[in-house]
């Protein structure tokens, strides 16, 4: 059994605690929290709760720790932390900075002997692999990432930071047109409006001024300013009724040309439909940290990104079923 | 510089030939035929069309063999045997023969010391890659595999073997009903019938009994028989102007639940459209050829597959630039 412990108990340790229960190869050792661990309550039986500080005590009692804070603040700071102590797992997904982070982790997990896979996930994670997959075997040709139709936590953040607005949830939208033009092979030039729109439904105080709020919104720069907005005004009861969930999604496309004269088009597309953001995105971090025991064991340290991992180790199954039922 | 071989010189080895010119970091050192080797004229200049018998004087001079054999009977030989000598690559894709083909090769490729990567190409190759991706993530789903629209060359051989047949094309067509339900995530159990048709164009014999032709097409076992098919006449110019190229492609689709009462639906899919089957199967065999480079400088020897291919190994980018701009 691999051993697993949870750092951080939000949406996504949520979604890592039910993944882990899908997987007959992995258990749930314990979960590290910064909360008073009697108020939080979680969904395996005869599983501690614990103060993170005890982290340490369970070293060499837990194969893999699955690190599950915000890539802003946290991550920055936990993921090299434990990486000195145990292998671990996370999914910082602030693209920019991977470089700074990587280089961090990499360091601290170098040194202690520990493998410590960072930025899994979807995106970055699945979609990052798509892109290298088809991009290693269409040189030539053109990636277009498309995220949607799905929740933006980011953006629901910016306008609930708008004064006179109660609650609010953001959806980013595909245009279907650009869509299609890029599964043709046409190959575009998009600008930002012309690959997505944004659709924002907002709870506002009883005596807001909307007309003032749905301005504040459609011209907030790097949120909304570039984007085709809508925004429509609901009750607090519709919110919680109809958007309660985190589905998201979206689609990684590449068309490129092959043969002597490039006189061939060709479009590989992979596409995400998902009805929970985080619970994807921890089943994707859980078959990761079962890659990560696998790398271990060949003597694999260091920082490490799904690049890295042989697709077998992701897998339950051996080398035999993969061969006869997977190939 | 890395330095590629041709064994055989058909469709595929074509579309490798038109591939590794699209790799700056390869070039193609020599092309090996059964054929009368001035009877082979390739595109590229300055490359030499030899007897396959002479394959043996380019050891030490060629990093990788690409094998674009048949796999009836051609491979079966030719892979652990070249495997003695070279690194290789081939696309073996008899899915229930590729667990007898991969011991065979391991057993040559393992004593010598070489990596010899068997079965790559796009199923089997990335839709394999990516039944496998899928399913280590949602480990409680089910896999749908769909080809086409496109040319399958065993089907449209067989109709040709049909007396008065004098030429014809075999689309395989996936039935859009059965991919809509898949993709809605309603894990529908599908019939051979239910999941594809098969539509045929075929040029009899001007005095052939095109109503026995028909007949012989629907009720052909293995082949048509569990299949709605449509059988269209049409004429040898018809045929050359609108069926000469060998598009194909297809998806891959998994659904699968998350969750702690398994309530969340999940969808992956990955969609292939392929302007040309065989061009686009050499796109996957030059990329896997750089991987097999990589895997052998780390010391790896043996039998592999797409499986035991770190994803960066296949991409000509450094680990800086994957981390800056792909990841």
């Amino acid at each position: 059994m691999i051993k697993l412990g949870i750092v951080g108990y939000g949406n996504l340790a949520r979604g890592v605690e039910c993944a882990i229960a899908q997987n007959p190869d992995m258990e749930l050792s314990a979960v590290f929290t910064r909360r008073d661990p009697s108020s939080v309550r979680i969904l395996t039986p005869n599983v501690p709760v614990l103060p993170v500080e005890d982290a340490e005590t369970f070293c060499g009692k837990i194969d893999v720790l699955l690190l599950c804070g915000g890539s802003a603040t946290d991550l920055p700071a936990v993921t090299p932390k434990f990486a000195k102590k145990f292998h671990v797992v996370d999914s910082f997904d602030n693209h920019a900075n991977i470089p700074a982070h990587f280089a961090a982790v990499n360091a601290a997990a170098a040194e202690s002997g520990h493998v410590a896979l960072i930025s899994t996930g979807w995106d970055p994670g699945l979609f990052s692999v798509n892109r290298l997959y088809a991009s290693a075997i269409l040189p030539e040709g053109k990636d277009y990432t498309f995220w949607g139709k799905g929740v933006s936590q980011g953006h629901s953040d910016a306008v609930r930071r708008i004064p006179g607005v109660l609650d609010a949830r953001q959806y980013t939208i595909p245009v279907p047109e650009a869509m299609d033009k890029v599964r043709r092979g046409e190959n575009p030039d998009l600008t930002t409006r012309q690959k997505h729109t944004r659709l924002c439904y907002v709870v506002a105080e009883p005596e807001a001024d909307t007309k003032a709020i749905e301005q504040a919104i459609k011209t907030m720069p790097n949120y909304f300013a570039d984007y085709d907005t809508t925004v429509v005004f609901i009750t607090q009861e519709e919110m919680k009724n109809d958007h309660s969930g985190l589905p998201h999604g979206g689609s990684v496309i590449r068309s490129g040309v092959t043969g002597w004269d490039k006189e061939t088009t060709q479009t590989i597309e992979y596409k995400l439909n998902l009805g929970s953001n985080p619970q994807f995105t921890a089943s994707v971090l859980v078959a990761c940290a079962r890659a990560v025991v696998r790398m271990a064991e060949k003597g694999i340290t260091g920082c490490q990104t799904i690049f890295d991992i042989a697709p077998a180790d992701l897998s339950i199954l051996s080398r035999e079923e993969l061969l006869s039922h997977m190939l």
